[in-house]
């Protein structure tokens, strides 16, 4: 595999993948699309810029994908009136689908990923997915993944396929694999509030953590956000 | 049912489907979605808008879908280089995914209508595809909308449901039932060339004619034209 396109938020599961790719499975021509859909997280688009430039990629794509008024309103990532509860708050019933879940918004992007992969001549599409069990959207399964790929076999001339090789991994796991990879998490964004440091505390910051095993990464000192952001 | 998403692009399909969701089905609040993704004949938005202004619909979005740069060049319908050819100059063999095809659109519509209506509370999509044999999309079959309802079934707590009640009709029947249901062909939009006046020889036209059968409605008059666009 020559070319390939990644959907890259500027997490930790996407910065690892995107070196997994490029390093592991050598794939040269990558195009990285980072999606703007108003995510009070939008910090984690400059991670995104900096994973995209180390991992040397051939083309990094900010994609503004516009929502029509009203559309951003239910979600506590889009929604300015909706605040991001800790994990702590979240009952165990609500984990599965919760507050801060975006409609269809992995659908969205995957779709866009396809079509991106297809007009410039490419069938690959890399997908960081992993599935928590204790927090998770159906969104990011492996069954979801299967569902889409069903649909893109139907293209008659140029099926693109998504992969999701952590689809089944934990993050800890996902961390553990980057580690060897080099990969820099201290320029990954986790936090759905986004605030000027992370939270310690939303169902990112949490999960973060614990895939760290430690807060150390988590709590980054300020002075490298400022240059990451500089 | 009382409230709905539909697909409405401006063309005879769709503005059939509107009148038949809207006066059949006794849908009443409607909300009309149209994508402006860089298409040639913008001009079917014009007539969009005139349907589903007559049909009486709550909501009507224009939804602007940037590409990013690059992603248009590869289709007659959005490249400024690259020419709509007569149906007659493109071979049987091409007619199954022709130059005309943009690359998974139908995917990207129905993945954004379907956020759409998860983020309004709404579970029901309507989309006009229907099926030729001659010169049709994998995108418009009735596998294509199975594949995507499959994979819209998966969410956890408000699947969206994908209708296409004429996926299985052609045009010729299609059009029958608007005319029983009032539907204005003359304010229906097809000509993939989107010059002042439908060209007649592009596959869209072709179709539209042997839909209505004779070619009084396809060469519109030019003052029908100017008032739909003033």
């Amino acid at each position: 595999m020559d070319r390939a396109v990644i959907l890259l938020s500027g997490g930790m599961d996407s910065s690892t993948l995107l070196f997994y790719v490029k390093r592991t499975l050598g794939v040269s021509g990558l195009h990285a699309l980072s999606f703007v859909y108003g995510q009070k997280h939008a910090r984690e688009l400059a991670m995104a810029r900096w994973q995209a430039e180390a991992a040397g990629v051939e083309r990094h794509v900010e994609w503004v994908l516009s929502f029509p008024e009203g559309m951003a309103d239910g979600s506590a990532l889009t929604a300015p009136g909706l605040a991001v509860p800790d994990l702590a708050a979240i009952p165990e019933s609500e984990r599965r689908q919760p507050i801060t879940y975006v409609p269809n918004r992995n659908m969205m992007f995957l779709s866009l990923a396809a079509a991106y992969a297809e007009a410039h001549g490419m069938v690959d599409v890399f997908y960081g997915a992993q599935t928590q069990d204790q927090y998770g959207y159906w969104d990011c399964t492996t069954d979801f993944v299967g569902k889409i790929n069903d649909t893109l076999a139907l293209n008659r001339k140029r099926p693109v396929r998504v992969h999701a090789p952590f689809a089944a991994m934990d993050k800890a796991e996902i961390v553990k694999r980057g580690q060897a990879l080099g990969v820099d998490y201290g320029r990954t964004w986790s936090c759905y509030r986004g605030g000027e440091q992370p939270c310690g505390t939303c169902p990112s910051c949490v999960e973060r953590d614990r895939a760290l095993d430690g807060k150390q990464i988590v709590k980054q000192r300020k002075e490298e956000h400022e240059s990451a952001f500089a």
